[in-house]
């Protein structure tokens, strides 16, 4: 039997327990007035020789969320699971997923690292920021994209679309958005003009002009490369930008920055314990998608 | 030649830095507007090859202050440091060190392996608070005891002194100090009126009427345990009640309700990023101690 723990941080979790036909398990959890995080799996011996999936994400509060991950790893490790695993929709700290400058060190492996040694089996993540850890790290993460989802839902009042992701590393997530539906997609380009020094963005090969664009990201938090994006997209002619994202953040003025910039519709996935309530802010719910996936492992993983 | 890291929430690791003789590497600390953080050793060419101290301690903000922990030694492996150790004077989580409910993670051992299996040679904490795993845990963690200072800066106007432990598990603590200074000492008992059910607590042995008392503890959180004691004390007709504990968190209105309960005096060690300013809390410099602890690791270790 398939049991699941939904952490305080991200109630969609639920939904996500119950699409699998898991059993969910009562955490009690708890901050001490000090700061020190508490939980305690409420009924153990239902975690005892099950398959059990936690669900948790990581943001807002990255740090606390992860060690709360931690925790709840040795509590069923103590409590003797037969097997664990963690669908964490947001995996915090995933950018820094290299030594981009000597003396770094890489966050994105130690927080999968961590996650490894207190024996989750796998980590079910969406759309996964780092291809270049995804391919290193032999299916430990298996990673949800979900930008069609988003693209589609921006797809209803769009003429002549255009996909494009914000630079080259994002191309693979833009690709597999376009593929699915069937429109263009490419890259942006930074340049510098050798005489200004102006820096400016534009698509290696499609032209903009006249077309509605949509931008697609795995992560946005200050709103300022997709804020510069879209007014570049904006002198080049584009007719209108949306935003396909899986990760909302929205740092601050995020929002406000991306409106003013010319984007006219955001759609988010549901991955975050926090939402943004506004009218050109649309959530998509990958709680089936997730769910489909997690029934996968389940079904192939003694 | 032996490095020196300081973190940016222990000042006071600047002056063990010195006291080892040790030349302090700069690092580059900091937290994106999401919340993320961030470090990078600033002249990672001169960690190679060297041993480096890791200064750092957990309060304020524990989670962070442990991943930020992760992350300078992730730093140091990969700058490859010949071994590099931490000094913690405050290691949060250490009183869940065992699972006193089923159900629960024992989060203490959690911080701890994790910090090993982050490279780190050694781990020197002032005063850890788990007796159990001191013992368990082979001589990684170096516990730096320093009741015996706090409870000399107390003596100076005790009045036939004597130390109580608030419960068993602090009896080392007061037996260290007392042995040290030469004062009688013992340990206070719970026990609950059959009849009124009202709770109270006696020193095991000892009469404490008109007698100086010095409550000897690790760490102080609200201050609950210690005002209840010392109001109890006070009953029993102790003179003056004075406190000695190493890492004084004193959350929220802690002081007051000490104060309030009849405590006179206050000793800290000072292991924390926070101070208190007050006239009654004096704080007793446990760096030389901690220097010399590391001196000789450092004299012992490949």
């Amino acid at each position: 039997m398939v049991k699941a723990i939904v952490a305080g941080n991200y109630g969609e979790g639920y939904r996500l327990a119950g699409e699998i036909g898991a059993e969910t398990l009562g955490v009690v959890e708890k901050v001490f007035p000090d700061g020190e995080q508490y939980v305690r799996i409420s009924e153990p011996e239902k975690a005892k020789g099950s398959k059990v999936v936690v669900v948790s994400t990581m943001y807002p509060m990255q740090d606390q969320a992860f060690i709360k991950l931690l925790m709840l790893g040795d509590a069923l490790a103590r409590s003797q699971a037969a097997m664990y695993l963690a669908v964490i929709p947001y995996l915090a700290y995933s950018r820094q997923d290299k030594v981009f400058m000597p003396g770094e060190p890489v966050s994105a492996l130690i927080v999968v690292n961590t996650l490894k040694a207190a024996g989750f089996r796998k980590l079910v993540v969406v759309d996964f920021h780092s291809s270049s850890l995804l391919s290193q790290l032999n299916d430990y993460i298996v990673n949800v994209m979900v930008s069609d989802l988003l693209v589609k839902t921006l797809m209803s009042d769009a003429e002549r679309p255009v996909i494009l992701a914000p630079d080259k590393g994002a191309l693979e997530r833009a690709r597999f958005a376009a593929n699915s539906i069937g429109v263009d997609y490419d890259y942006l380009v930074k340049s510098r003009d050798r005489v200004t020094g102006e820096v400016s963005y534009t698509p290696r090969e499609l032209r903009v002009a006249g077309r509605d664009v949509i931008i697609v990201d795995d992560i946005v938090s200050t709103g300022g490369t997709i804020a510069e994006a879209s007014r570049m997209l904006m002198k080049q002619g584009a007719r209108r930008i949306h935003v396909a994202t899986s990760h909302g953040l929205l740092v601050g003025n995020a929002l406000t920055r991306m409106l003013d910039a010319g984007v006219r519709r955001i759609a988010l996935a549901n991955t975050l314990g926090v939402r943004v309530d506004h009218p050109l802010v649309e959530y998509v719910d990958v709680v089936p998608r997730l769910a489909t996936v997690v029934k996968e492992i389940l079904g192939s993983e003694p």
